[in-house]
């Protein structure tokens, strides 16, 4: 079980400070959506330099120019990219082919999507590495949590690992772990965290 | 009828080359979601500077964090910003609210929407100023334009201005302005022309 830490509603030289406290803590860097929205694919290739053998992940959220926007991400640096699971399959199978021929990865994230289990097995066959079960930030300030939906995709995925994303934090941790997910998202539960240091190692403690 | 001219596979300096050329026949100047992925939203910043008196858009595709990414957004010198219509609707809103507050617009991008009439007609009562109907590139490359969509979205909205997206040339403008939509987006036909300024000269003069 992999732990990824999202780095989402900061600067880039915010997100280097913050990597230097928990960096050797961390599997997967997520250059988050919003950090990309900030300061672009510079963040990717900053982080890149500082970091060479940590994998990172590019968290474009990709809904169209699958191929195009996984290359420009690749090449700034970046191990994995995602891509929406409610983008047309052109654009879920051009960001995997285009990803694997430059050797990377892709997320495709579930966000939202208005039947996961139906979406996670047409998915499950199209070459992605990663399906991200994932509650939004927006919907998580109603009390929901990706617990249920992680059953769901774990009981569903042969071919595609499982990741899972949405305020998981000391008290989900537990029950999330118990599925096995191949990666454990977390943001605001340590960048968010009076020490995030303290946050990511006490979350670790709870991973198999 | 107001003419979008989108950047989408250009860095920034590549961008205001292009705008050098066109500007003064375009209405809204895009940032195109390629180009955010790429330079952040330091394009938005440097191209307001250069343009201080066009409307901006910046096509951030928000799937998640709504407000959050309209405020950055804003902040940096866009007029408008976008927002998936696959996203749910407390992003929507929230993108709304906040671009409303800040004297900001929202278009929701109905890219990849499901059910697009039975959306629309919701999305109509949400606030947005815009609703912009879009054919995906990774779909445009299996013959599809958004006409049928925007006769649909046409016919639905009473409270929201209409945008068409996707593919749009000049063997296509005329059936797209018969059916009077408020912003008419262009990309590649315009910047992909061999000569640009010709092509958003021709295309302006077939909108009412």
């Amino acid at each position: 079980m992999k732990l990824q830490v999202s780095l989402d509603r900061v600067d880039t030289q915010q997100a280097l400070d913050l990597l230097a406290g928990i960096a050797d803590l961390v599997d997967i860097i997520e250059v988050g959506t919003p950090l990309i929205v900030r300061d672009g694919l510079h963040a990717v290739r900053r982080i890149r330099q500082a970091y060479p053998n940590h994998l990172i992940l590019a968290d474009l959220k990709a809904m169209d120019g699958g191929a195009y926007e996984a290359e420009m991400a690749i090449g700034a640096g970046a191990d994995i990219v995602t891509v929406l699971s409610v983008a047309n399959d052109s654009t879920i199978r051009g960001a995997v082919s285009a990803a694997h021929r430059l050797g990377g990865k892709v997320m495709v994230d579930m966000i939202e999507s208005p039947n996961l289990a139906w979406r996670a097995s047409q998915i499950d066959d199209m070459g992605a590495d990663y399906i991200c079960v994932h509650t939004a930030k927006d919907v998580q300030a109603g009390g929901s949590t990706p617990l249920q939906d992680l059953k769901t995709a774990a009981s569903i995925v042969k071919n595609t690992q499982v990741a899972v994303a949405g305020g998981i934090d000391l008290t989900l941790i537990d029950d999330i772990a118990a599925q096995k997910p191949e990666i454990l998202i977390v943001g605001k539960g340590i960048t968010g965290a009076a020490s995030p240091r303290a946050a990511a190692a006490g979350l670790k403690e709870h991973m198999l």
